[in-house]
């Protein structure tokens, strides 16, 4: 089988395929320079549990479950620590409007039964003392982790060739160039070009700081945070580094503006003051693979059922990762699609096709390369 | 003779020398890596005319007088521009208070008989479209002009190169490592360990923007801003590029910190809204080679009359510039110091040594290599 794209999505695919015995060829002339490599490696489904998302937060839900023993058994196959982190997260609210806002989320998502629990301001501070003073509210979503995802995608790469996946730095500039009987496309916003499917680019922009002299930062959860009417969130790192993001622009460029800089650092030191003497080491544009409802399209494509999709994970495509990887060798290998699929399929986009629902397209005979 | 340091004063002191016929070296193993490379180039002595510095101001004021005339010569001989512009300099307040501050420094330059020209609302919109309609008032500074330090360098170098100066990529760790009957030392604040003169680093952080693609900034003055408390300046390119400055702080390390950058966009926003939509092309921090009065140190030290220090200028490095190669050119060769030197000898803040105005030290015979 080809995999189409080095980043999680495409490696963990392959490393899960190589792994249960097929030979496996992953096409990438740029591997890890998608937007996994702006990612901040949240695996936040709670927090992202959004209003009218229902279907999309169960199966962020049922993939970040499935992480503890995916980052487990990668570490394992590897030996490489991939900073996956259990401290929570802490969702905050700056000023009054700010919390009104965030409680009727939390509200929200403790009404779908989620572990969203409300902090007295007194208990936040004390699991946070660097929360600048003027923070209004907080609640602790202690399930939603983290992972690093600049230390999980060479994790991710060594385990795919020690399964014996062979990547190969070429591109792939239409489906005719591959030459195999089954072929995943993981590429990310490149997988409308090769597909026609419904992916376009959904830009974000994030920071990177670090903490003066090495040392780590001076807060222990994820913190996302709605500050003067802006949404951003922090990830602290054992090195000292903190992910501050993101925008969430319909553009395609990957230029970094004076703008969105200024309102991710405003937000960010207003909700934690001492970020203003971090170090500003990192300033970068990426583009998530949008979709039309949000979620993913994993699955054949209707007209060629030895094609399958794995794209379109827009803001999710790190928590993601372990339950596509799932699936799609599932699929694979068996040849039927688990009912998880039936909402991600490729052809729920397209109107003349068939519905949610309707008949799957057959895979037999397709499967093995 | 020889110079220690490839900057603007280094290269320009060379080129001077070199052109009336010494034989000149000169020493760096970095050319160009100093404050000049992160410099904005304004040369705003009127702008810049601060209370209590009354002597340093008729000092800017001269060698901006001269920069007219130095920048045509240096295009002369290099067939370089190096993107000197006269459409003078805005100074504005965006809040009532800011305002208030902006003009009692007004009412003290023109009281200097300094060209200070208030604007009227109108006529500060009818001059640049571009300011926030926020933007209380402002004036005008029609003889404040502008370089750009990054073409200046390079002209410099070729200048003194064709003059005869040679280059030597090498340090120099003390000043017995040069061989030379005179050697200047123009090595900004690296100038402190080898002299032993006090020039401290003055940390300053600056900004690049550019204006989406590739066009020229939306206005054509430099623009000085009081915002909300904070100063900073916007230098426009004619490529499209945005300078925007900086910090003056205290410390000696050359980190980007995250407080500052908000600082600076924020107050660049505020003053001009399109800069939002700008790219955020650069965020560094130079040192400045600062002094105790503000002023250059320009002279022989006190037990080392064949060691000329020109060295010190703060945030006045490129527009003092063509003085400071005169004036040193001229002592290099005649071995009698301008009287505008006085002020500026390097025996000034030794509190056993000479007072400003005491005996010159004598410099015959040490003057030619």
């Amino acid at each position: 089988m080809a995999v189409v794209g080095a980043g999680p999505i495409g490696l963990a695919i392959a490393w899960r395929c190589a792994a249960r015995g097929l030979r496996v060829v992953v096409h990438d002339p740029a591997p890890g320079s998608g937007a996994s490599a702006v990612a901040a490696g949240m695996l936040s489904p709670v927090a992202e549990a959004y209003f009218g998302e229902r279907q999309l937060t169960a199966l962020l839900l049922a993939s970040a479950a499935r992480w503890p023993a995916f980052a487990a058994e990668l570490t394992e196959a590897t030996g490489v620590e991939i900073g996956y982190r259990t401290e929570g997260t802490l969702m905050v609210g700056l000023t009054g409007d700010d919390l009104a806002e965030a409680r009727r989320l939390w509200a929200y998502q403790q009404g779908l039964g989620l572990p969203v629990t409300p902090l007295r301001p007194s208990e936040l501070r004390d699991r946070e003392p660097a929360l600048a003073p003027r923070v209004r509210g907080g609640a602790l979503a202690p399930t939603d982790h983290q992972v690093d995802p600049r230390l999980l995608l060479p994790a991710l790469r060594t385990a795919a060739r020690r399964a014996g996946a062979v990547l190969v730095p070429q591109p792939v500039r239409q489906l005719s160039d591959v030459d195999a009987h089954v072929t995943v496309v993981a590429a990310g916003c490149g997988a409308a070009a090769l597909t026609g499917l419904p992916v376009r680019p959904v830009k974000g922009q994030i920071l990177r700081l670090r903490a003066p002299d090495g040392v780590a930062p001076g807060f222990r959860h994820v913190i996302r945070g709605y500050a003067d009417g802006e949404h951003v969130y922090l990830v602290p790192r054992a090195g000292g580094e903190v992910v501050l993001g993101a925008t969430v622009e319909e553009r395609s460029d990957t230029t970094v503006t004076a703008g969105a800089v200024q309102r991710l650092l405003r937000a960010g030191v207003d909700l934690l003051p001492e970020l203003a003497e971090y170090d500003l080491v990192e300033a970068v544009a990426g583009l998530r693979p949008g979709t039309p409802d949000n979620a993913p399209i994993l699955g054949p494509l209707p007209d060629r059922p030895d094609v399958l999709a794995a794209t379109g994970h827009h803001r999710h495509g790190i928590v993601l990762t372990p339950i596509t990887a799932d699936l799609i060798a599932d699929l694979v290998l068996g040849g039927v699609p688990d009912p998880l699929l039936t909402p991600l399929r490729a052809d729920r986009f397209d109107p003349a096709g068939a519905a949610v629902g309707g008949p799957e397209p057959t895979m037999e005979g397709h499967l093995w390369n």
